[in-house]
């Protein structure tokens, strides 16, 4: 079968193009969070609440993945941050090199963060490195507990692991225990953060380690 | 770039491979449904719910996909449906060779209707055909109700829509007309079943429609 050997070149041109993102956000101290969930998990939602938070104290700016329309990308601009919208038009993922046209389209000068919002699924973003600093993993308690042992690959390749829509607990069949030892299984270096977009719990947290994870570049930056 | 082309053989091939599948089913008179979604909206526990109360009036064939584990096969064995587990082992998407060797597990002489349940993932499958009747995309009420809007090609290939967890509409923001029309717009011969696996509401309208779609074939055959 000759598919394995051409998805190995493509995965290479891209790391070869992720390689070059990485270079431009170094360059100017941005630290970059490529965020990844199935979709519905509250990616969007996750943001909007966080920049909300964060505004005056931190320079987000967020390049929103989407199949089709710019819905996403609005409900951010919406709340202040610069945003550049992809649209992959039926791509399942994001790659480099869409990141890469991407980052003309942003003052890079007023960012100290940037989201890149993948295309919400489970399985194929995980393959592709964007040049991010780190990947997280957004799961929701209406899911099922069950998701880190499932899609395996998308939780060992990423150091942080989100679980939103805690408020909904008392109406799902979803142990929390489980979720986290499936996670950790997979991957034991996992960070966890339980939050509810929906009433905030949680999001102070969430919040004061972005601004740490942010601070860490700038340091970095002016060593 | 030569992605293209490949792509468009490997789904030539795929389509010849699911013709195969067809005229396999057709020969048993069984009817086959591809039941796709995003991770986490409920596709297993609505096979669950569906064959425990069609049992001893429909012959229910299983074949589960999944990235990793037997865990959703080891669920639909338990409620006594014949089930064969296909594990894509990182694939995001089931593909039509995959049900061909699959096929050759089940007694085919004891199924009337067999579902295929798909990898959760709301992008890649739409692409695949299986061999199937029809094809059903299941949404969930915690997902948001843009999903047809953001993911539309899902929705262009499916006969029917699925609006799973009716029971957690007091807790979420999701306007049930938003998604219905944003389905419908995307194809407008969309039937759309409402229903809620955890407290059984709309279950009943479900395994009616059903049992009349499985009898169809049944007729067809006898023709």
């Amino acid at each position: 079968m000759a598919k394995v050997p051409i998805v190995q070149n493509i995965l290479a041109a891209n790391d070869g193009m992720a390689q070059e993102v990485r270079q431009i956000l170094a360059e100017h101290a941005i630290r970059a969070i490529n965020i990844m969930s199935s979709a519905g998990a509250g990616k969007t939602t996750l943001l909007e609440k966080t920049i909300a938070r964060l505004q005056g104290r931190l320079g987000i700016g967020v390049i929103e993945g989407d199949v089709e329309t710019t819905a996403d990308a609005d409900r951010i601009a919406a709340v202040g941050a610069p945003t550049v919208q992809i649209i992959t038009q039926g791509n399942c993922h994001l790659e480099a090199n869409m990141v890469r046209a991407a980052l003309e389209k942003i003052d890079l000068a007023l960012i100290d963060l940037l989201f890149i919002e993948n295309v919400g699924n489970l399985v194929c973003p995980a393959n592709w490195n964007l040049g991010e600093d780190i990947k997280v993993v957004v799961v929701s308690t209406t899911e099922g507990d069950d998701k880190p042992a499932k899609y395996p690959q998308m939780f060992a390749v990423s150091e942080v692991m989100v679980i939103n829509k805690t408020d909904l607990l008392p109406y799902v069949d979803y142990d929390m225990d489980a979720v986290k030892r499936f996670a950790l299984a997979v991957n034991p270096r996992l960070r966890i953060f339980e939050v509810s977009c929906r009433n905030g719990d949680g999001l102070d947290t969430w919040c004061d380690w972005l601004l740490t994870f942010a601070a860490k570049k700038t340091v970095e930056a002016s060593l």
